[in-house]
């Protein structure tokens, strides 16, 4: 392997830890903000805006890479596949920290008011996300097929909750409407949750596609393998 | 200018087609999906559904022409850009397309039962965020960044409009708790189609990215412009 090659080894190696770090930005934004939900806090930390921040600076610097590496090495094949996928997997986790920061905003409606209901479902939701944008990332860096497939399943289990926190809290708002406010406002926390999972999906997807040259995103759309694919 | 050139140029502007292509069936979805609620449609037609398939074809035609294109013309500067800018503004509408599917579950729920008032916001949003998405493509294939600005604009018509819907809706919700079920629907579809709006914002500010390489997504973020951008 001759110096440029390993140049270019190091440079994408340093784009993974890239992308790393800023999932966990992302998974740690997650945690502060469902914290500062169920242990109520009225003055909520700065420490999600401040998290989001470095994370849209991460979002601009890694397209900037991605922009970079196209255009000085040139790469083909699956090295070129890899640097679209970061380019994608950038701006899911981007998008993770704008819905982290739509929940904050939620929270803090919730935070001045009585607590409506002991929260457990919301909790576990944001567990499995976490977990999923963790997972996710692994599966990326390691090349991890099965990893990424157990992502996938994991989201039915966050669906599964949501449809349930939903049923749950429209029972609250009917029988009475002094709840309406609150119910609304765990009812989009819980769907901004279950969009974090889906972009944590996502990003799986781009995985097993990356690898095995499958596309799992349409399943009942044919498409062709790209030619170096594995088979 | 050599034919391998004329080749080259001939590839970019049809990837510019299908983009176009693929926008006048996102619009065509949402304008589709908005008439049966206004309407009442009780049997909705399946064209959302097969212009979300036909949506869903175009997005992996596109993604494969973008690895394609990269890998033989290893474009550099502004091709570079264009082809990066042309892969997002896909994934863009492919997610608009998801939005209305949404968008139709809640159409499903709400024509089941009586009305609940004249709608007239929700339209109006709608027809927004349409003329959004079509604006955005339009400055996109022409190279308009004041169409691209104005896009950006609109957005904030869009949320103004999703505020008042929502602060109607939780009275509709306070002061009759039958209305819960279909206040919630109503909610759920404005917020759909303020998110379609944002993806429509992401185009139009890709599209100052790629003109004038200046980073508007997240102004508060310093960042350097590309080396063959305009002053």
């Amino acid at each position: 392997m001759d110096s440029h090659e390993r140049q270019f080894d190091k440079e994408l190696h340093d784009l993974k830890k890239k992308l790393l770090h800023m999932a966990a930005l992302a998974e740690e934004m997650i945690d502060r903000a469902i914290t500062e939900l169920v242990e109520r806090d009225e003055k909520p930390t700065q420490a999600v805006m401040e998290a989001e921040e470095e994370v849209n600076r991460l979002q601009i610097e890694i397209d900037e890479e991605v922009v970079r590496l196209l255009a000085t090495r040139q790469p083909v094949a699956s090295d070129l596949r890899l640097i679209l996928a970061a380019a994608k997997i950038n701006s899911d986790l981007e998008r993770i920290g704008d819905l982290v920061v739509n929940i904050t905003e939620n929270v803090h409606v919730l935070v001045q008011q009585p607590p409506l209901k002991p929260l457990i479902d919301i909790p576990r939701m944001a567990d499995l996300s976490r977990q999923m944008v963790r997972e996710a990332l692994h599966a990326f860096v390691t090349g991890d097929v099965l990893l990424a497939q157990k992502v996938i399943l994991t989201d039915d289990q966050v669906d599964g909750l949501k449809d349930q926190v939903l049923r749950e809290l429209l029972t609250y708002m009917m029988s009475d409407p002094h709840t309406i406010e609150r119910a609304l406002a765990l009812i989009l926390i819980a769907r901004h949750l279950e969009r974090i999972a889906d972009h944590a999906t996502n990003i799986a997807e781009d995985v097993i596609y990356l690898i095995q040259g499958r596309d799992v995103r349409h399943p009942t759309t044919p498409r062709t393998p790209p030619p170096d694919a594995a088979p």
